[in-house]
């Protein structure tokens, strides 16, 4: 029997891809999709490449519970955490796809605001499959990682325990922006254009600290005319020697079994993963800095794909099924 | 003495560049610039490029009549009438941008609305100096024509009085779509992407009609993923055998002494003419059927540029001057 | 037992995604893929986004033989005469990609050259599902029609019998060049232009004419700065009154079960179809002409994704199977 | 009297550009352009939108010297050195685009071969002019600089002395990969990307450790989908606490009366200074890090346009003539 799915505002980019893969996913049955300001549309009337023929409701969470035994949830952080807590008092799995459940309350509150449910933030697991995988799989609700802070990870996690200083440049595409209409997603202001934003202090920086303590981080996103796709750019200082063998021998172990992080001989390409799950790496070490890059499609690596991948996890699925 | 001008609406695409260019002009004085909603605010911060180092101010008709003696107006058709209407009441020479005063009464407001300001009909010329030179040299009142018309218009002139037939097929780029962020602006909408639309019938279509009456017209234009620039492909049967000779004969005849039209030798590409107030333009003959493009950039040739070159033609300026 | 396939000529734009469907088709294992001048590497290093894992072999027909029943050719025109006489000699069903079966000897010999295998034309089929699907099931060789041709002609086929003339103004994605690298498809030639090209006559107007006879045509294909899409704007006078419900009966009773092409209730945009087989197609009427507008991804419903679904009715399978 | 002035290699992009700033400059007459492979065409043939009137012919020096007293030279390197050696052994004052004569003999083999003109190196002068504005003044031959390490070092050179660590993060258009067609310019390769490229090591960076001796760098350049820009993310770790408001003054001393440098209040874009000389430079500091930005247009302040600036200084012309 297919599990039944339901996705939880499935009108943003993140939403609507998640939408499209459950759809079209073997093992998960998607039996609801909700918006907030556009229900009674269809959503493949929104989205025609996706295909996915139901119409949006507006979010009930009993009407939900009846129909769905797991959700993805992809509001805007701070909307999210009330659709979570009802959904989770009904008994449904769930990923949230905002910030909301990503970190402890003091981080949260610091970077964000006061939480709406802090009660459920004991029962939450960070999701990134690579570093949490046996955590997910018992969880009854996880929280997907930021688009950056997954490809900022992902360069970085094999090196855990050795790096002093990391700065991280994170190049990313407009869709990461969302689907609202700004100054900045315009087309004539994002074409021919590269805009380093946030140079203060991003949020996604807090998920950085929070997996990897101890380290002295950078951390600037730049907003780049592409449509899907993240390139995290990392300069390391490890705190001890390191060869270049040594740095790829790590990255070797660390993912050599990992279904969708593929260790690379030559430094990544956001197209070469886009509209897929992957994340590819690569690892040099220049003078005594260790260089290391990841490139993943922000709408599925890094948000999307990764929640479906965390949901197959959490309901005893292959891990890589309905992810192509 | 310089001419003193004011630019009415300058936050817009077209009115940022009318700001650019009288700034930068030698022979007139840019000494207000004007803003609706952004009003405060330094022109150069909007647009940095441009280097206009003005603050933009409400639009209060008696002080811009205080300071200039002719004024360049960017505002939405229908708001533009009554600015017009107050400066023209206040002596100043006008180029209107907008379509307020490009088509008589009645073709107005079957495309558009009631007229806010009828009474200045009877004044106001047509200004595609291709056309209507003279009358633009003598007049205190001119409409610049619609960007897709100026296009559309420099493909057929030469072949007036002898189209049956004109199907014309607009490319244009998303500048022309104007500053305001909407669900077809953004730029995950536009890019990677060709979006026809007004298939069912575009404004600009009364101009081509008024220009050149008694033509079965065709007319669709389409959204593309390019900043600035228009491609008009025009494919015309005509009302007599032309061949290719004839037809190009009739547009270097056309063309021959005008400083801003280039007849070429290739099919016109819109790169080209970027930046620029040229308009570049090819004509051949296929079978029994003339073809002939035309290549503009929407905020130059097809807005800002040609309405300082009418104005240019008001003021008694060389045609040319401050257009590159 | 699932039919072996061969993709010859798997490095070029349209043999990659060949490799691409072949390879995650449910019913067909690909077993070879071939390069003239990039043997010895493998696919999935030249296009890692298709995850094919297949190193690529020089093409040698016998080699083939022995392990595939069906190949897909998507050699230039020209070259693939030979590749196909041979594989057709050794008993493999084959679709060709190429112009060199598509069209009778003497028309073939006057927009391209001699022909090099013109004892195969007769049993060629020109692969257009939509107009010959029983004969496509029938064949042993397959033609697989031009990018253009294919959203022309399902643009205009339900008014076949009904045109006098048609204008079709075609615009195209970059890939639809090919993947040599050159003046025009060099990045800075193409971003922010729109290119007219082959104005005086467009070997895919071959196929139009020999698909719609006795049609008076135009044709001009436009370079986009897109990636993937082909959108035909199609004018249409014809040779009756046509109301707009007329019209629309007449696509709606020719699409109505095809499983690629949607009739769709406004004008179509190539974003909603890339990375699909699908067309979606929009028919109106304006004033006493048809307009009528098709959308593709070039390198699917116009070149792989057409060539898989013509091998699909060849082999007896569903002819959506692997087509997402 | 003008100053007459050749273009040697005005083809490239950058070459291209000084062809067209000295033919539209007010006090240089531009009296030949030289191509090697394209000699005999027009100038405005191949870049219509420079408006260059001109032949371009083979590169002879003896005619070159007759018709010119200065020279700007935009050659690949290696081929630079021979035609500066030629133009200089004829009295004429020139700026080499390439990067033959930038580097000291030492440095210069190391990252490149052996050196063609070796006896010129003393006389040459490296053309930034906010580090070396009054030599470039009393030089004959100027090394106009790398476009990464113009935008790096605007964005370091106030820090001089106080760097101890610095990554150099590059994002650069395509026009900076060169006007050859290639696979890494193709559109399809380059659109909807990011490709990180010399990870191992960029030549440009000689150039920052001449400048900026004792600095330990990593330099990594990344290629993105714009047409032309480069923006530099530098993050620096000072040999001493600096707070913001010291880091900014250290800034507004050092470019207060630079002409072309404007230090901003916010994070710069590329696409602001599009088509100028500008340099727009932004620094903040984040805990104990100094974040410094720089945006220019590459074929501009990082090529063609400070080639002019340079050649302005060595004529005892106005520095910004010419330069919008």
């Amino acid at each position: 029997m297919p599990n039944r799915v339901a996705v939880i505002g499935a009108t943003g980019f993140g939403g609507a891809v998640c939408a499209f893969i459950c759809r079209h996913h073997p093992s998960l049955e998607l039996t609801a999709v909700t918006a907030r300001s556009e229900a009674g549309r269809r959503h493949d009337e929104l989205y025609p490449a996706y295909r996915v023929p139901l119409e949006m409701e507006t979010f009930d969470p009993d009407a939900v519970a009846e129909r769905a035994d797991a959700a993805l949830v992809a509001y805007p952080h701070k909307a999210a955490a009330g659709a979570v807590s009802a959904l989770r008092g009904r008994g449904l799995k769930v990923v949230d796809l905002s910030a909301d459940f990503r970190l402890d309350r003091d981080s949260y509150e610091r970077w964000y605001q006061p939480h709406e449910a802090p009660e459920l933030l004991d029962e939450a697991v960070y999701g990134l499959p690579e570093a949490h995988r046996q955590e997910i799989r018992d969880a009854d609700l996880v929280a997907s990682p930021g688009c950056n802070s997954t490809a900022a990870l992902l360069a970085l996690l094999p090196l855990r325990g050795r790096i002093d200083d990391a700065v991280v440049d994170i190049k990313a595409g407009v869709s990461g922006a969302g689907r609202e209409a700004t100054e900045e997603t315009h087309f004539v202001s994002a074409i021919d254009n590269v805009n380093p934003y946030k140079t203060e202090g991003h949020r996604h920086l807090a998920e950085l600290e929070q997996e990897l303590p101890g380290v002295r981080f950078a951390f600037v996103p730049h907003l780049l005319p592409i449509d899907q796709g993240i390139l995290a750019s990392c300069y390391v200082t490890a705190n001890g020697a390191l060869t270049r063998e040594e740095a790829r021998e790590l990255f070797e172990r660390a993912y050599a079994s990992e279904p969708f992080v593929e260790l690379i001989d030559a430094p990544p390409r956001t197209r070469d993963v886009r509209f897929t799950n992957r994340a590819t790496v690569y690892v040099t070490v220049v003078g005594d800095r260790v260089l290391t890059f990841c490139a993943i499609d922000n709408l599925w690596k890094g948000a999307a794909g990764q929640a479906v991948q965390d949901l197959n996890l959490m309901l005893g699925l292959p891990e890589t099924e309905g992810l192509g």
